[in-house]
């Protein structure tokens, strides 16, 4: 008995567990990036054991690939001579992380995944428990396969009614961000639900998932389905089975009617301030970014494309697009859409984490405005600290780049 | 009566001029870029006239693009106004400078371009004197629209036979470079001429032109023919005429015999300590690089890709890759090389100068080798002063990725 979070972690410890109890879980795999993987590595090596198993230690090089500095190349020669040193079987440069772990069927229903980026609650898409913690920690996996928890709470969004015109997951996320603001969720499971949430693509309940994070979430979760199971089908690594909430208990149920939403823009400096696209129109936009681990997809870039078919962005304004994975970019390429963007006048950059992080591939000046598809619009991070940066979907960041302006997409129609 | 170079500067000057000789030339277009043009434009504000001409100014974004720093960001934020409040209207976006100049027809026979940026040399492939200068002398030439020049001597390379299997442009400069030193045309005009050099497309003959500044060189020239004719239908900006050389009197006359050139590698710390590429198979390789105006063009790209379909390249060996423009980009996905490129294992970066420089996509760290398709390979240039740089052709190059040590492409067949 017990919410999805709850069920996932009374399956991995072998008795039923409750939110509130401290327990200790073993870890299906435990990742690093070229960013997070040093430290973690200094601190596994003081624990001074072998890894727990080499063919679930996960390492991504995404955060400055190529390297933009000489500090940068110096940390990822250090990895990968550890890579080599440890026989770890799954080092991958080929996308963001967790679009990697995902489409490279590490993400199973029922999994418990820890990585050391923040963003790790993604895999909660798919069912699985999924959540960032510090080197220190990540070290602790690395040496034991295991880690501990307070079982967390749950929180659980119900979302009704469908998504209009131009609205997307994304906007779904902000509006929950906003709906109970960026402490909202703190240290408990996101749980996403109602027949909105059923009818999400992988990418969109990525979207969702990705989010949980920035209300505090421990994890963000969706019930695995057909859905999921179609997307593993051939490409799970692991056996699972489906796991569901059995009479669960939620700390809090919040409603959500998808048709009331409409194009949003958090303002910055937090992604829990929003305003309407619509109300936007006067914000000048320097740059535009369409990439990140929340919609640097695909779809994301299929809407992107659309929108920008036969225009070019402003001439005030650059763009810059990033996306998820060699293989989104493949297939992008395939369908045409990244010429598209390129003839619109967007740079097309490496898959990877582009400029989400202000440390290559669109850095930000002092008073510069950016309107990005990420999920985190703190005061400097993609540059300097008084640059600003407002988040938003694929279709509202492919519209302003149009007019150079914050643009609801459906204006454009 | 005169050289290519003695020739074209007379047409400009309205007289016969004659090497050694101090002479002030009108110039067609002024040229810089991200990295030289607020330099440029701190001396041009002090001059305190009026641009010479906002049309035949040029400012291409390239060396650090998309901004991979705080500081590049700033720098470029401050060109972009002055851009718009000097009215320029020639302010690209869409590939290296050099490669940009020549696709969009700025360059033509005849024709005195100024460049800040060493690589400016490059234009000669089209019969045009181009030479690079500080910025201070580019600040002069955008205020008065006119330099002043020493006509140079004249070193002409007499290349006769043919070029062998696998063995590129590339080989043959840089057994130019290496057959009269680093120092060997210094100050001079030098001249590319003979057969084999006829029989090159207008990419190949960029390859050369680009390194004449290798040697010292103050322009590289190639004389103008139906190649360049050819090239230029529909594109080219300003009527030409073709010049040629009338009886001229060469400083040094060096032939050489293309079917002797092997694939060649210029062996750090300059480009012209050479060695056959099949003489250094022990050299293992970080870092391979294809790209920069010296070879980052279509035909670089397809070599490439020819060698690198079906294969992967070294687990140890990572590689990255630079279309010289938007259009090489584009045309490259259309052929399918770049999709080639990425499935081998490459990552592909926006177009731009990429790693050559050392500032963002693929910087060195202390230790490191590469094996890239630039024109230099000083200590520090792609990052750690320790790195070691060697250059080569894209051939070369692509069968270095995928065995891991510096081989010969001919050993791969």
């Amino acid at each position: 008995m017990g919410t999805l979070s709850e069920e996932i972690l009374s399956r991995k410890v072998g008795r039923q567990v409750r939110a509130g109890e401290i327990v200790i879980v073993p870890v299906d795999y435990v990742l690093a990036h070229d960013q997070t993987a040093p430290l973690a590595i200094e601190s596994f090596r003081k624990i001074g054991r072998p890894l727990f198993d080499p063919n679930r230690t996960v390492i991504v090089f995404d955060h400055i690939i190529p390297a933009a500095t000489v500090q940068a190349a110096t940390l990822q020669k250090m990895i990968r001579e550890w890579v080599r040193e440890q026989g770890i079987t799954n080092f991958l440069q080929e996308g963001i992380c967790h679009q990697v772990m995902v489409e490279r069927g590490f993400v199973t229903p029922g999994a418990v995944i820890v990585g050391a980026d923040s963003h790790t609650c993604t895999y909660g898409a798919l069912g699985a428990f999924g959540t960032g913690m510090g080197s220190t920690d990540i070290a602790v996996a690395l040496a034991t396969g295991k880690t501990w928890l307070r079982v967390p709470e749950t929180i659980r969004f119900e979302v009704k009614g469908e998504l209009g015109h131009h609205v997307y997951a994304k906007d779904l996320a902000l509006a929950m961000v906003g709906t109970i603001g960026v402490d909202g969720a703190t240290y408990m499971a996101v749980e996403y639900g109602g027949p909105a949430v059923r009818r999400m693509s992988i990418s969109e309940r990525m979207t969702l998932a990705n989010m949980a994070v920035e209300m505090g979430g421990k994890t963000g979760l969706v019930e695995p389905d057909d859905t999921v199971d179609e997307y593993l089908r051939g490409r799970a690594r692991d056996p699972y089975e489906r796991i569901t909430p059995r009479d669960p208990v939620y700390s809090r149920v919040v409603e959500i009617d998808a048709s009331s939403i409409e194009p949003m823009v958090a303002v910055p400096p937090d992604p829990e301030h929003l305003a309407p696209a619509a109300e936007m129109r006067k914000v000048k936009i320097d740059q535009v970014f369409i990439g990140t681990c929340t919609n640097g997809r695909l779809d994301d870039i299929e809407i992107a494309a659309r929108i920008l078919k036969g225009r070019k962005i402003h001439p005030s304004t650059r763009m810059v697009v990033t996306p998820a994975s060699t293989r989104v970019a493949l297939e992008a390429m395939a369908r045409g859409y990244i010429q598209t963007l390129i003839e619109a006048g967007a740079v097309v950059t490496n898959t990877g984490c582009g400029p989400c992080i202000g440390r290559h591939q669109g850095v930000l000046a002092a008073g510069e405005r950016a309107i990005t598809t990420q999920n985190r619009n703190f005061s400097g991070r993609m540059g300097d600290p008084t640059a600003e940066i407002y988040l938003a979907s694929p279709a509202t960041a492919a519209a302003s780049a149009i007019t150079g302006y914050i643009t609801d997409p459906r204006s454009l129609d």
